[in-house]
């Protein structure tokens, strides 16, 4: 068990309807200390890769791609929710649908900061259905732009997010898969990483 | 001139309005190392200051409360806009209205991760009008925490906020105040922060 998952058997609490709550060092209290971690352990996962940019989404990704930058030295840029008069209007969008909210976002990401030269690791604290992260992908294709990698934070095993973007041939790493979860018994089972490669 | 004053002469932009897009490296793209430099240099003004934790607001303050707290050896708590299903009924909640957005928005703050023992900085990118900050205050007042001090990285000095703050008897540090700006010129000029103490 590494110290994600630890921590997640921890501080974790499992909810009905497979939610899983991890705002106490996670996304909403966050253990910068954790985030460092984290940070070295995707940097660990991505050493063969040349990166020179990382993207997020708002907001629960930022904080962790902020800090993890720091072990790539590369700049990080996150896609916006909805239209900001502040953003110009040459951006790339996506439309994505969030889990967590029941709704639908378009996010955006301005065409001035991601390019065709651009070799992008995409950061994002959670992957389930995988809408976010599929709406950050299209964005950087968009833009020309390749994808070296993508890290997860958690990845919620029983859903097929993952599975799609593992089949599409991304080099995607989840520091945490969780297999399942039981809100009655407040367990969580966590999958052998090796089995997603 | 400090780092963050150079910096907004090089890379910032000024449009009509009183709008300075600092998006090439604050809060859309973000530069990791500036980031750091602020963090470095928050620590410095606040290091008289018994500080436990560091509150901010989604999203654009997330990535440089993140980066500072490395220096405070902290964790951060972001306010979240609206609520969302994962945050539990228990909040504290303030109403703040978005000068860039043109929107106003509840933003809350779970009650498990705010209490009356706690030391609190603030920190967000931008001061204004205030009234994102004024939100935050207020929950850290109705939490009974204590307000340590507010570490704010652009203020815009022609406006009012932050004068209503420090009235107030806050410990306020702006890196960078903006006197006036000019779209036309394209030109920043910058307050004398003495003058602000």
């Amino acid at each position: 068990m590494n110290f994600l998952e630890e921590r997640i058997l921890r501080d974790g609490v499992v909810r009905e309807g497979n939610v899983l709550k991890v705002d106490s060092f996670l996304n909403h209290q966050m253990d910068i200390e954790l985030f460092d971690e984290i940070g070295k352990e995707f940097k660990k996962r991505f050493k063969d890769c040349d990166i020179n940019k990382i993207i997020t989404i708002e907001a629960s990704g930022i904080g962790i791609a902020c800090v993890a930058a720091k072990h790539f030295g590369v700049p990080v840029v996150f896609a916006k929710k909805s239209k900001s008069i502040n953003i110009e209007g040459d951006v790339y969008m996506a439309e994505v649908e969030s889990f967590t909210h029941k709704c639908k976002n378009q996010v955006v990401v301005s065409k001035s900061f991601l390019n065709s030269d651009d070799r992008v690791l995409i950061i994002d604290d959670f992957l389930a259905n995988g809408c976010a992260l599929q709406g950050l992908i299209s964005i950087v294709n968009d833009a020309g732009a390749k994808v070296e990698g993508i890290g997860i934070v958690i990845e919620k095993g029983f859903q097929n997010g993952g599975r799609t973007i593992r089949n599409l041939g991304y080099h995607l790493e989840s520091l945490a898969i969780v297999e399942s979860m039981d809100a009655e018994k407040s367990t969580v089972t966590f999958a052998d990483q090796e089995e997603y490669k």
